[in-house]
């Protein structure tokens, strides 16, 4: 028996080892449709498992038609959701294109994305761009006017700025701008204050060089935006993650959490030994700090797969070395090394590079095992955002995952690896 | 008795009140001859209250002797040791001309400084250039070619492009980034990599903009340099500690520190209502993480006077803040916790905008008062470098500052203030 389990242990150790040694670069910024694959003019990208249209409701359906009418696929939400129900606009999972979604997740061919590529293993994947910071974006839901514009000035006036240096760059190594905010205080979730910085950095040698070409004032419109974007490495970081646990994928025999969802209405996780499979479960409990004038009662699920962070060791793994997110989400410093210490009871080990400066540079917690998490009782935290049901931000905290996607997928695994199981 | 007592708790909290109002901004940068009152051509700063100059030995004498032969004050160090006993050249004492020297803390006339300005008080305060990363740098008693190559370059390449953005600016308030940066990892004495950052962030949109007029290369020098040198920001901290220190200084009845400093001698302080006076003691301890090959016996000290950081609250004394530092000058989290709160015990009031996310945003420690050192027993803390016999920087630690000067300099309170001695 102990050398079955070996084989497990072998797996997921190799597991471990790809998100390790993942080397997600950032090799280009290019519109939706031009860098996703499957991605049509058509198509509307959306967090979690795939639900019928009807099943989408509140904040998540109406980002999704609201998408619609900005890529100007319809005029109304009326005539979009005719058009969805048609099959003429395709509603698809951001997971199926190499894509994660921050909260609803929308995608739309005309978005720019940041293309990020795991130079140790081949892969891509993608995340289109922060909104700013506005508590009304298209992905919590809200879309006017105000939002339109924005979404607008990530297409016409960031993206060609940032495109321009990063290809002049030659692509700028994730990795290593992950690791070094880590002792910068944050976790890469719900804190990017330095990694923004970090990220900024990394341009500014090439916006320097535009701006003596001639390029100034976009340079600065651009450079504004950024300044004023404390969260905007987040997309770089959930693409970076996404690209890590893509290489991580498929391993058969491992047992080890490769991707984590939320839609509307369910949880669902993705296990590396049981490739294309996604085992549903109910929606995450928050423990949240609201902004002033909410309650709870206001809060509504529209869906998110930031928690891709979480999965590759960051986010609430890596809690203890972002003590600032307390004034973002509450709780305390003692708390919040308690939680981070309970994730190595679910993990199969640790990371070498991405290292926790508060627990004497200990790496974060990784690789997220399906039987530690049935055996412990200890579900994964998660570091996010919550959603009014008016649409918009109206707080942060810590979510805990549902046990019971953790259960259906061990059961599927103890049906697929029999001989695995102890 | 309480009455008296209160009036040495209300200079206290004057004293602290100018603290925290304190708002430094540095507002250019200019050679040290032309920015210091009573600096001329043939003056040297040095660290520590004045010796005799048959006194001064070790690192610190040759890192003098060294800056009059840079400065082509000499010749050879012989030709300047002459002229020094001729008095043709004069040592003269840092906090004397408003400055603060980091480690033997050389200036001379030509050297480029940070000017300070405390908005709030109206006063100026100054610090001198970091040398880049080499552990060989003038103020860590090490001269030679490379030394004064890199010397000339921030003289004549670095200075020029940070002054003239420095200007476009219109100033770059310190206080904002220095509080920033510790919710960053930073304590702004040993670990300034935020700040560093943060303040490079403020310079951008002006490079740009010089970069657009014909700039690129003398910007992208500069650039280069800021962008290896992690400790940059720290003679920022220091110029605006000391700013803010010297704008509490002289309030009659306090018993508060307004400025600690460390020659190759001596330890000394000097106490807000006494102003003027230097109360001298014996060196500091020092608990060290030494850099491979290098033991305690290889250690000289060759003065000191970061530690204004610690007289404003940063440093040790915010060292929770940090805990990145472990990996520089060694300790664990849980001792760096116990050393920071331990400081709370000999300082009258907490900062209201530097404070520390470990604590749940406490403030850091904040003035620290003869009386709370003596009748605890509780030393100031000080995150420090460590200096080579042989020149150069051979490792960091905790200093802890020598009782003595404590013991000394209440003895001189209750001699001046016999009504507020309880």
């Amino acid at each position: 028996m102990s050398q079955l389990l070996g084989t497990r242990a072998h797996a997921n150790s190799t597991v471990v080892e790809r998100l390790r040694a993942s080397d997600p670069v950032l090799v280009d910024i290019l519109p939706a449709g031009e860098a996703i694959p499957g991605m049509t003019a058509t198509t509307i990208l959306t967090s979690g498992v795939p639900l019928s249209w009807e099943d989408y409701y509140g904040g998540q359906r109406r980002a999704i038609l609201s998408a619609a009418v900005y890529e100007r696929l319809a005029v109304s939400l009326e005539e979009a959701d005719h058009k969805i129900q048609a099959g003429e606009i395709q509603v698809a999972f951001t997971h199926d294109h190499g894509c994660v979604g921050s909260v609803a997740g929308i995608y739309t061919a005309s978005m720019p994305v940041f293309v990020v590529e795991d130079r140790q293993h081949g892969n891509r994947a993608f995340c289109n761009f922060y909104e700013g910071e506005s508590r009304y974006r298209l992905n919590y839901g809200s879309y006017d006017e105000s939002v339109r514009d924005g979404l607008l000035f990530l297409q016409h006036e960031l993206a060609p700025v940032l495109q321009d240096a990063v290809r002049r760059s030659g692509g700028i190594e994730l990795k290593p701008l992950i690791g070094r905010a880590l002792r910068m205080g944050d976790e890469l979730h719900s804190r990017n204050t330095a990694a923004t910085s970090l990220f900024l950095r990394e341009l500014v040698p090439h916006l320097l060089a535009m701006s003596a070409e001639g390029d100034l004032a976009r340079v600065t419109t651009a450079l504004n935006f950024l300044q004023a974007s404390d969260y905007f490495f987040l997309r770089l970081s959930m693409a970076a993650a996404k690209a890590s646990a893509d290489a991580a994928d498929g391993v058969p025999g491992s047992s080890v959490v490769t991707a984590m969802t939320i839609s509307c209405r369910e949880f669902a996780i993705r296990v590396s030994g049981l490739p294309g499979q996604w085992f549903r479960g109910s929606l995450p409990q928050a423990d949240a700090k609201l902004f002033d004038g909410f309650t709870m009662d206001d809060m509504e699920w529209i869906g998110g797969e930031s928690l891709i962070a979480e999965t590759v060791g960051l986010g609430a793994f890596a809690q203890a070395a972002a003590f600032g997110l307390q004034a973002y989400q509450g709780g305390d410093a003692q708390a919040m090394v308690a939680m981070n210490e309970s994730m190595y009871a679910i993990t199969v080990s640790e990371h070498d590079t991405y290292l926790i400066p508060y627990f004497g540079f200990r790496g974060v917690p990784l690789g997220i095992d399906i039987h530690r998490v049935v055996d412990s009782g200890i579900v994964p935290l998660i570091d996010g955002g919550l959603t009014g049901k008016a649409g918009g931000q109206i707080g942060a905290g810590v979510l805990s995952a549902p046990m019971d996607c953790f259960v259906a997928a061990r059961s599927a695994y103890a049906a697929a690896y029999p001989q695995h199981e102890s």
